[in-house]
């Protein structure tokens, strides 16, 4: 154990593999050790860049979270890509998967790339990776790239635990083309235009111009700047610099005015409310299965009102937990 | 209390107003009585249109409502008006203030108008509303307006209560003119220009077309219709009559189509998870107030996981609450 932490703080890859699986662990020994290692690890000093990427099916978002990252490691950073799928019911194996996808980057020494937990992961997706993330940090990676499907929620869980928040998409016009769920505009710094190369160069600046008028409707999430929209092309490498200088900008102008340690206070005391509602909500249902079926039918049904049948379930958990004890 | 009931569905204005006030109330001996009022009501065959108005102070919502409202009095509906403030302490005396704000409507037989639970209502002003809502419906109100004051956090939990949700904004134009928070764009079945009159006419013809292009953004939230963008002139009575046949149509599309029945089990199951976990999450408050004020700091400076965190506080819970039974 304190040999997995000391390792660990090395910088050891391995260890840290091991301290993530620990983490994602449903073993309750597992679980005991995993919270005393997180619990140990000494406060992170240098403000590591925590970067959402979120992106439809197609738009390229392994090809550019490679050449974003091979241009970041280039620069002298510890890169970590963490793969959010809430969906995944991957096995270990897919690894492999995730590394054939984002070849150079994993060619590197500097760079840690996991795959998403599998969805039925102790607690969560949400809080494997909040926790994974912590251990990239302890282990000495400074930009921690969270890479989400596109499909939803993931975004919005996401986004809780990420400095800043990047859409990928691609070029394309018309209606609901991207296929974005509402509610994900709302959580973006920056949108990136992928694919803006060969005949989708003049698309892809429609698609700047309506992204542009779109986000304008919008209360910016940062007081610090407004959300905006860049172009790139991951294959042909154009771009590229622009939109980590861009990044990286942005992350300067949070730690400068003192809003990302806030921010992080926030989402600290998010993950714990959050935390513990998911701790009690698994009591919940646990204790009142049997009781639930029935009232959430005359629920739906609308035949038992849900504050009645609320108080009710409510009273036979306190009543069992009181039993047990 | 049977008394209450009867004169309830006999659409007694006044039982119905006493009826939301127990609701409301916090002793406990009125919870008793009102949960199981509200589980003796009958089910409602007729399908009511449940109306969620929003918009930001000063784009003329109490106008347009009083319009709207009379329109569909005129048309022989019976309506009630209930306002969702969630910051709002106000006592009974407001009733005054919101009646003198519409003041036809106030003047109609048909039409009942309530204002906000103050804050501090047992369960929250959500759980308040939607009680009130289904009170409305048990006599005989076939058409509820749910006004909210548009500040975010309201419209999260009124969309989850309403049929459709309306967005009210004055002519405008620029970057964030109209104070929307990012997020209540997706919850949005039309927006309603209002204002649409005098020198502003053009300028809501720019709004409207922002907004257009805005929303094609984003996926139907009702697989029937996409948002829709329409003007109206509330102080002109223009384009009132075209706002509410719009309402009743996409109203009668998803009656037709079963989802409005869908949706509406989809929203009592949520009701009880919701108030499930508000039960619960104010017992864990309670039982853990004096433990969490240093977790809670520790996690903030991040010298505590969330997650182990977390699980000292719903243990302790868990005891607190097996050592009192």
């Amino acid at each position: 154990m304190t040999d997995l932490l000391s390792e660990l703080l090395a910088g050891d890859r391995r260890a840290l593999a091991r301290a993530i699986t620990q983490a994602e662990s449903t073993r309750p020994q597992d679980q005991v050790l995993s919270n005393s290692l997180l619990d140990r690890l000494p406060a992170i000093e240098q403000q590591s860049i925590i970067l959402g990427i979120s992106g439809t099916p197609g738009v390229g978002k392994s090809s550019f979270i490679n050449e974003l990252g091979c241009h970041a490691v280039d620069r002298g950073h510890r890169l970590a890509v963490l793969a959010v799928d809430p969906s995944s019911t991957a096995t270990r194996g897919s690894i492999l998967g995730d590394k054939t996808r984002m070849l150079d980057l994993a060619r590197h020494q500097e760079s840690f790339i996991r795959p998403s937990p599998s969805a039925g992961v102790l607690g969560g997706v949400a809080a494997a990776t909040r926790k994974a993330i912590r251990l990239c940090e302890a282990a000495g990676h400074n930009v921690i790239i969270v890479e989400t499907v596109g499909i939803g929620q993931s975004e919005v869980s996401v986004e809780a635990m990420v400095d800043l928040f990047v859409l990928l998409i691609a070029p394309g016009g018309g209606d609901d083309v991207q296929g974005i769920k509402r509610g994900v505009m709302e959580l973006v710094d920056a949108v990136i235009v992928n694919k803006d190369d060969g005949d989708r160069r003049r698309l892809a600046q429609t698609t700047v111009s309506d992204y542009r008028s779109a986000l304008h409707l919008f209360r910016a999430k940062h007081p610090e700047f407004g959300p905006s929209v860049l172009t790139c092309s991951a294959v042909e490498r154009r771009g590229i610099q622009e939109a980590w200088d861009h990044i990286s900008e942005l992350h300067a102008m949070l730690v400068a005015s003192g809003s990302l340690e806030d921010q992080r206070r926030r989402q600290r005391a998010h993950s714990l409310v959050a935390e513990v509602t998911a701790k009690v909500t698994a009591s919940v249902d646990e204790a009142t299965k049997a009781a639930t079926e029935e009232l959430r039918f005359a629920v739906q049904a609308g035949t038992r009102d849900p504050s009645s049948a609320a108080q009710e379930i409510v009273d036979e958990l306190f009543s069992s937990l009181g039993a047990t004890e």
